[in-house]
């Protein structure tokens, strides 16, 4: 399927089918927004009862107007839409926007309309966005194609939303705030053209420079997240992600699995794509015209000049906050700013110019920040007191970006002039001038954090993923026999097999019927050991009192044998008792665990965290999409609360980070390379300082069932 | 010293001395403001050099006016202040604003300057605001005595700024967005009117309803906690703190200690004394017009009507994320949703009434969704769409609140229209109709968070703080022991004997100075037993090797304390060793951290954690005031992240949370009978299941150096 939109985004004439003259219909709306944009190509209004509308030739249907137009909005009732689209298709017509609602969205019937109207697209070559959709917003021709609002001014921001309905919020709030935009697209039912669609035409786009989006579910997480990577490198993608739980009601049989929320997954996507998370829409523009406006810090250190005090203490806690750093001016720099301000200013970060600042000295200020090579980013801040001009100082601001550009160096600027009816004038200026502005100096220190974020994600080093050596027959086998028979759980034992085959260590040991048998084991391994009942149907061995640890002589491995095999049947009477597991004791190291849950839309999504008890009652785990590179692995650790107690303590030696690090990608890969794997544990995995080979003490696998893919 | 402000926000006649015919002047600024703002009372402008300004008689002094103002406003120089002062005070005046900057703020000269004012106003039973200050405004008598800019509207917010250059901004956001104040007022240096005061005041003003603040700084934090906490219960006191880390870098000799920054115990302060953290301005005017204008939430149920699905999908996330409830409508509401609303309609919360939804269908949705016993607060949420009409459904939620307060019935409503054209007639229509509106659904979510937040402080239960009995005499002795030999460290044994005295059990153990000694008092104790170096010299005694666990013989005493006596000295030559302590073991059992910082503003601050390494690296403790009652020290142990883990989790039993609780009790009255300690550790005490005693293990106690208080 090609990816290109561009019949969309820049159509030489447009044709409306279901155009009308009354006011409130959609036909009427969409057609009346195209003549009033001003759009530049030709328009053709389509509708058989008339021969005029809105002052233009009416076209009785689209194969009268004698040439296919480039692109054609459909307003008439759903069910008259696929001969509509046959016409279409017959006449050559290779773009669409179907606003009409009534489709997928109301039950089966439309839903088979819908796959209709995508099967005549298809014969046709045609590319379709929607239906029940809001259309689409191209400033670049002044093409109105929808009835979302009033075309906003041109621009660098290319918007796609999920939702019609904050489509035309989003509209209003341009406007009013003049944001500029390359193209706003409704994808409404997605039965064609999709987000991902959109993604990459607008990410080929030169019209784009920030690709920005609302989005509630995406289809194919794979592709998004490969295809958003490649974008990213390129321009910043901001997403405002919304629907919580899509995938939490899923029965979870493992750690990794219950813990594996819908959002961690995105979150991981995210990271690793590079996509900027927004946490509401009045941020998501706080970032993009940000984006859209300066060059990017090459760095965390941000200086703030202004006129308020208190505005540069707020700034100063929303810095540490987002754990940025306050530029420390040189010397050379504070000695200038002393020459250029009065005695009571303050000459450090944040200068304060005082409240009497005119334009002149908030220049002077801004220049000498600027000027300091340990300044990554400017924020000015003002509030307008009694002599404050912050029209003029607006004037400045522009002024001292546009010099700053000339002069080849990089820094971002950024605003925040508080108030409301005193700061209108600055304010369009800052719109004009191209100068992002902020209604509070947290708001625009949360901005730069973001671009400071997005620019190491930039710079990080190339991804390379190793490849360890799987015994690949072994793993398959194990695998083929579990599903040859339906057994879509790989229990402790076999899982154990499988990790041996990548390379992992595991602890001697093997299976005891009798109580005897357990003691030869145990001898055979040495004291003291581990008992564990061994059970297909037991997931939480420690519930039943089926595991005990520290066994140190034949007499205990007998009582503790006998005392499982009586117990154990009595609280689980339904459990099918296969023997005891018979297992060296690794009495030392700490417990991690590393996990694995397979998302239907991302693939598998690795898991790391501190082992036993502390994974549940501290939820302190961290997530990343496999294949992970080594440091993704160890980008994993450090995203723990408890990375510092791994990393060791006073007085209390670390483990090995790197092992640990390694068998994160050992499983990586073992997931990767078996997509049958659709779920699994290791945990715990016991580690030791550095040199000491971890264990991979007990592990479990679920299978993916063949029906169900989830 | 009178608490009462009325002078200033209700005087009948103000003088404006320093009065000027110049613009730009603050003497011309303010008395131009007093006019324009329309006072109502009698206006002096005071100046020798003319006998007329902005048409009104000038006077040359304020002994010519005659009689006494009621309020005096000073712009003159500050070394002309004192001799005003004296003037004023000489003719009876009672109250007086001193805008002049140039006192405390700029060294010793002005700080001198500034003591004599107030000597002066003492002296004479005046009371002064400022002085470097904007002035203050209280539209009740349309008075405008400053230069921070033009009179808001009259309503219930009551505003107090540390900074006056804020007070600029939120006058002209508060003129711009209609937000009705009661009276506005900026602090400057505080030299006599401080926070407290005006606290005090504004919560005893009827025409306050809501107090909101900007602070940088609490002078009498222990005062502060009193006051806020008795006028919380009438009114809600919003208030944005700024400046984080003031005592962040006091030395800290204490676990406690150096976990206790200024921003826990503001936190502290704040949930004791039912005060709302406000984390930006624009957050302070979103919560402080729901605090205004409607009734409080009965609980934590929300309802949302939308004509946008995207919109219903953001309050449902930021619901989950604020650990709401999202209110689940009875069968009954349902029903009669679905007789209303058209067929594809969300009947279910939130009621999506669709995106042709006019004005009745909102009303319809709203009454059903309030008439709803399972509803405690109701959104409502719009985009502008086609056919939308924003203003009328405006004005439908302006007349369903109505008849909800003519019902009787109490449930808050709040709305969030987004755009910004397309809603302006709306957002005119709440701010006359006294409905607080939102530029997000996550903020109204939030608002309504910190509701039903304010709601719960003033439902809990009535603070009573249990007595235990103190051995006071033993206490006493050991304190004041170390006081006179100025040694401000307790050691580990001396600091057990004071907690023995206190009620907690400590385990058994003496001093040994020879591995003789050592041998026979562990045979007394009986083994295993624990030794731990005697120094008071050395805090952490396990990075010099200085505690050894587990110890069964007497062999293993007498290799251990060798051992110690001859490795500590070699990495701590300079330290003091005085023996080894040998101490039955608490081998089973949790260890958790109790701890308190004497904070120079608020007294001491409790803290509780769980203990051993994890205080350090997982940093999960809880903080607040010292005294605790009982269900404060048990939320102390609800606060932290691990309280799943001592209240037991799967197949492991928990720990006696009352017994903690109520160590952190007799701790608390400890510290507050003894306020010569000043930093104190209980690391660990050794927790067991319910019935078992804890006992105190380790403990430390930092005695306050008098003549260095903190």
């Amino acid at each position: 399927m090609p990816s290109d939109l561009d019949p969309f985004f820049s159509p030489g004439s447009v044709a409306v089918v279901g155009a009308s003259r009354e006011p409130h219909k959609v036909g009427h709306e969409v057609l009346a927004n195209l003549l009033e944009g001003g759009f530049e190509g030709e328009v053709y209004p389509v509708n058989p009862h008339t021969d005029e509308l809105l002052g233009r030739r009416c076209y009785p249907d689209l194969r009268a107007i004698g040439r296919a137009p480039d692109l054609i909005v459909i307003c008439v009732p759903a069910p008259v839409v696929p001969s509509i689209m046959r016409q279409a298709v017959n006449i050559g017509v290779k773009a669409a926007v179907i606003i009409t609602a009534g489709f997928k969205e109301v039950g089966e019937q439309g839903a088979q309309l819908e796959r209709d109207v995508v099967n005549i697209a298809r014969g046709g070559g045609m590319r379709v966005i929607g239906p029940n959709c809001l259309g689409l917003l191209a400033p670049r021709c002044k093409l109105n194609a929808g009835f979302g609002g009033k075309l906003p001014p041109l621009g660098g921001i290319g918007y796609i939303s999920q939702s019609g309905a904050l489509l035309s919020a989003i509209l209003d709030i341009a406007r009013a705030h003049k944001i500029g935009f390359s193209a706003l697209l409704s994808i409404g039912n997605k039965a064609d053209v999709n987000e991902l669609d959109v993604l990459r035409s607008l990410g080929d786009d030169e019209q784009t420079t920030v690709i920005a989006g609302y989005l509630e579910s995406i289809e194919d997480g794979h592709a998004f997240v490969q295809e958003a990577e490649q974008i990213s490198h390129r321009k910043p993608i901001l997403l405002m992600k919304a629907g919580g739980s899509e995938i939490g009601a899923r029965a979870a049989s493992s750690h990794t699995g219950s813990m594996a929320g819908a959002e961690s997954v995105y979150e991981s996507a995210f990271a690793r794509a590079g996509v900027i998370r927004c946490e509401s829409i009045k941020r998501q523009f706080d970032y993009a015209e940000a984006f859209a406006t300066q060059p990017l810090p090459a760095g965390p250190r941000v200086a703030v000049v202004t006129n308020a005090g208190g505005l540069g203490v707020m700034a100063a806690d929303a810095v540490e906050d987002y754990k940025l750093e306050f530029a420390e001016l040189s010397e050379q720099t504070q000695q200038a700013l002393r020459e250029v301000l009065p005695p009571e200013a303050n000459y450090h970060n944040p200068i304060d110019v005082l409240g009497d600042a005119l334009p002149q000295r908030f220049e002077q200020a801004m220049q000498l920040a600027l000027a300091d090579e340990h300044v990554d980013s400017l924020l000015v801040l003002l509030t307008p007191q009694a002599v404050t001009d912050a029209t003029g100082t607006a004037h400045r601001v522009v002024q001292v970006a546009r010099d700053l550009a000339a002069s080849g160096r990089q820094k971002p600027i950024l605003a925040s002039f508080l108030g409301a009816h005193e700061v209108e004038g600055a304010l369009a200026v800052f719109q004009a001038g191209r100068i992002p502005w902020y209604d509070s100096p947290i708001s625009a220190v949360r901005t730069v954090r973001r671009m400071v974020d997005y620019v190491r994600w930039r710079n990080r080093p190339k991804r390379v993923v190793k490849l360890f050596p799987i015994n690949r027959h072994r793993v398959e086998r194990i695998i083929d026999r579990h599903m040859r028979r339906s057994d879509w759980e790989i229990g402790e034992f076999e899982s154990k097999e499988i990790l041996e085959a990548c390379g992992f260590v595991t602890p001697r040991g093997s299976l005891a019927t009798t109580a005897d048998q357990a003691v030869s084991i145990a001898e055979q391994i040495n004291y003291p050991v581990v008992l564990k009942i061994w059970s297909p149907d037991i997931l939480h061995k420690t519930e039943v009192e089926g595991v005990k640890l520290g066994i140190n002589s034949a007499q205990e491995v007998r009582d503790a044998f006998d005392l499982m095999m009586y117990r154990v049947p009595q609280q689980r009477p339904d459990a099918q008792i296969l023997g005891v597991l018979v297992q060296e004791m690794c009495r030392s190291g700490q417990e991690v665990i590393l996990g694995m849950t397979r998302d239907p839309r991302f693939g598998p999504v690795m898991m790391f965290g501190m082992g036993g008890i502390y994974v549940e009652t501290l939820q302190d785990v961290s997530f990343y999409l496999a294949p992970l590179t080594a440091e993704e692995a160890r980008q994993m650790l450090r995203n723990t609360r408890t990375y510092q107690m791994l990393r060791g303590t006073r007085g209390r030696e670390g483990v090995d980070m790197e092992a640990i690090a390694e068998a994160l990608q050992r499983l990586s890969q073992l997931v990767t390379e078996f997509p049958q794997i659709q779920e699994m544990d290791i945990n715990p995995l016991m580690v030791g300082p550095v040199g000491v080979t971890p264990i991979a003490t007990d592990a479990r696998i679920r299978l993916g069932h063949p029906d169900k893919p989830t």
